[in-house]
């Protein structure tokens, strides 16, 4: 046992806290790790291929599986093709706390979305071993399958894959059923391996920002208030469909008219709510769509996220009344249709936010509060456990692409953040 | 001869003008030709689908040959499928004063749109024949072929059609070179009917209005000022595409929002410059046009018309200034790009014009000078010859629709006027 250890130990039982602040990965391994998980599917654009279920991605998953071994952790890979790494713990009785996140990514994607909380939940487990500490709580770092590509692993482990969703065909050409075949698990026993609310005693999940906020505003990290609810609406907005060059401007009745301040509202309107809300009109069609004819009908998708769904209905009612008086001033009828694409929010433990807070404190780190606007695995794993996820910056907000950058200090403040967070559950949680 | 006829040359030996205008067609013959042309293609919905080239617009031609050898013309088929209906004239060496319009329809379109013109053009010579005028100049009736399909049968004439042109599929499927052949045409010897300018000494044609302004202000006759010229332009605001769940409202370029702007913009330009001209968005699209993107790219089209193509450039430019502006409050880049539809405009003779305005004065008809927005056969003969275009109300402005209606007296009273300018043109032109 080495002198620091017994020393951590010995304040450990004076004050936990403090100790643990101390502890540190080793931050040359990790982003080697990092940097190695990259090697596979690597493209000539610089971008990753890794994509669920392709070669790459099983490659990439046997290194992990290799680094995870060589941690002492048992490895075994679960029906929807989740790798799962146990460590015991040292009371019994306890749950596990989990930790993890995927190593696949979108076509073309980064190096760093993803594999940044993967590589960090096994350096964590490395230091452990490195420090001789062992957790009250046994350890389970999670791997996920297909992030990506609809949430697949962590919704199976939490009951929420559905039969039509294995038929999907993911990115790779093969159907979700026929990718978690090949990544060795069984979907047709999916529903064995489901658990319950109470199966896990917490969740971490540490990750890039996927947006500008950290970044821009210079801190290290990212307290996680929960992953924004997503709800779509299609506006239409009927006139008349008429001869472009016979139709005189004062006789028309076109859409266009409405459609257009409809964006302008939706803008003005989010941003005059308190928060972090976005709305986004990411799609607008005209019909017939000819540039000779008035069209007869506009359509646009409005897409509003926050992490209240109560906020988001609010401004949504503020936009569709106004929506009705921008038909009713330019003489066209509107329509609403609500697009069933919604995700409920999934709030982050406000325990395990204060937890997070107080280990970037600890650790000397700046750090906000910030909703995640992305989907991520622990929005599925807040249907059975408390959860709590840790942003660090993303340059530019970049994410999704070959351009995505974590820089090595960052990534190795998140593992820290993880690492002490985790150690502080280990000792708040029962 | 008829007392009445004695009469009427009696009295054109003293005063042309007021004599002819008392000269009115068979109005109830005339309606009931434009009845019975439209069974020819009638559907379900009260549509018309005589579309060129199509079995319908076959029959309808036969009917119309039918006709016009019953009035005594002698009738051909051109090169082009173009009937020709010629009258002989009482002095040598006069070129023929034509006039005509289309039989063919739009898929599911209405029964005025081309047969007015025609069946008047029959019927002013049945007319002539029953009150035994003959006319100075040779006449010429021209029903065009595929009028909707692109001006085909005009542009033939004018040798305006092009080998890529020929190779076009048309509504009813057939290529046009196809479809020329199956009314009986030669498309490979198109370039031997061509005909140069001076070989027609004027060219009439009466058309529904395909446009509101009649209709709505209770007028009998449009007297045509010329075919408008179009311009269209395509825009496009390149932002930054960013995912639409982590970029704060404040942080991003979305093109959307400028694109929304020149819309609006478009609308307020146009109407304040003096004038009927129109400029239309017909086309808009989103890049990638996903929900949950926010979009790096918005294209949308602009078309503007007018008489004056210096005019069209003037507001373009307005416009064009106005998208800069939008582009640089909003961080996006705009450009544009000038797509060749672009059509000149074609003006209407101002002699045949002021000869329109007074056989429609003579026969107590209210009247107003308008462009014509949409394209006409006329506007291609323009290339040849002086034209004159005169309008009829066509209810609510509505054309290329089974809902397009002019009254039986708006069609009388447009073939009135055509006869009497007709005659008037006669007297004044060698």
């Amino acid at each position: 046992m080495s002198k620091l250890f017994i020393a951590l130990l010995f304040i450990a039982s004076i004050s936990t806290s403090a100790a643990q602040s101390k502890l540190q990965v080793n931050a040359n391994r990790l982003n080697s790790s990092i940097q190695k998980l990259a090697t596979f599917g690597k493209n000539e654009a610089g971008g990753s291929d890794r994509i669920a279920f392709s070669e790459y991605d099983i490659e990439g998953r046997a290194y992990v599986m290799e680094l995870m071994e060589a941690a002492d952790m048992e490895v075994s890979v679960d029906f929807a093709g989740n790798i799962i790494g146990k460590r015991n713990g040292t009371e019994a009785g306890l749950k596990a706390i989990a930790f993890g996140s995927h190593i696949d990514e979108v076509p073309n994607g980064g190096d760093y979305d993803g594999p940044v909380g993967s590589m960090s939940a096994i350096e964590v487990i490395q230091t452990l071993n490195d420090q001789k500490i062992q957790t009250k709580h046994p350890l389970e770092v999670i791997i996920f399958s297909n992030e990506e590509g609809g949430v697949v692993g962590s919704r199976a482990i939490v009951g929420q894959l559905t039969e039509e969703a294995l038929k999907v065909k993911s990115s790779s050409g093969l159907t979700q059923y026929e990718g978690i075949l090949a990544l060795g698990g069984n979907p047709d026993r999916i529903s064995e391996m489901e658990r319950a609310p109470g199966d896990i005693a917490a969740f971490l999940e540490l990750h890039i920002e996927q947006g500008g906020n950290l970044d821009r505003e210079g801190l290290d990290i990212g307290v996680v208030e929960g992953i924004v609810a997503i709800e779509w609406w299609e506006f239409t907005f009927k006139g008349f469909a008429n001869h472009a060059g016979t139709t005189p401007m004062n006789m028309r009745k076109d859409p266009m008219i409405p459609a257009a301040k409809l964006i302008l509202a939706v803008n003005e309107i989010v941003k005059s709510f308190e928060g972090a809300q976005v709305a986004t009109v990411g799609k607008i069609e005209a019909f017939p769509g000819a540039g000779n004819v008035i069209p007869g009908e506009v359509k646009l998708n409005v897409e509003i996220r926050d992490l209240s769904s109560e906020k988001i209905w609010e401004i949504y009612e503020v936009i569709a009344m106004k929506a009705k008086e921008l038909a009713a001033e330019s003489g066209t009828e509107v329509s609403v249709e609500h697009t069933e694409v919604a995700s409920k929010p999934a709030l982050a433990n406000p325990e395990i936010q204060a937890v997070i807070e107080n280990a970037s404190k600890e650790l000397g780190l700046s750090y906000k509060y910030l909703p995640s606007g992305a989907g991520h695995d622990a929005q599925e794993m807040a249907n059975i456990a408390p959860i709590g996820m840790i942003f660090i910056p993303s340059k530019n907000g970049i994410s999704h692409s070959p351009e995505e950058f974590s820089s090595p200090e960052a990534i190795a403040n998140g593992a820290n953040v993880l690492l002490n967070s985790l150690l502080m559950l280990d000792e708040k949680l029962q």
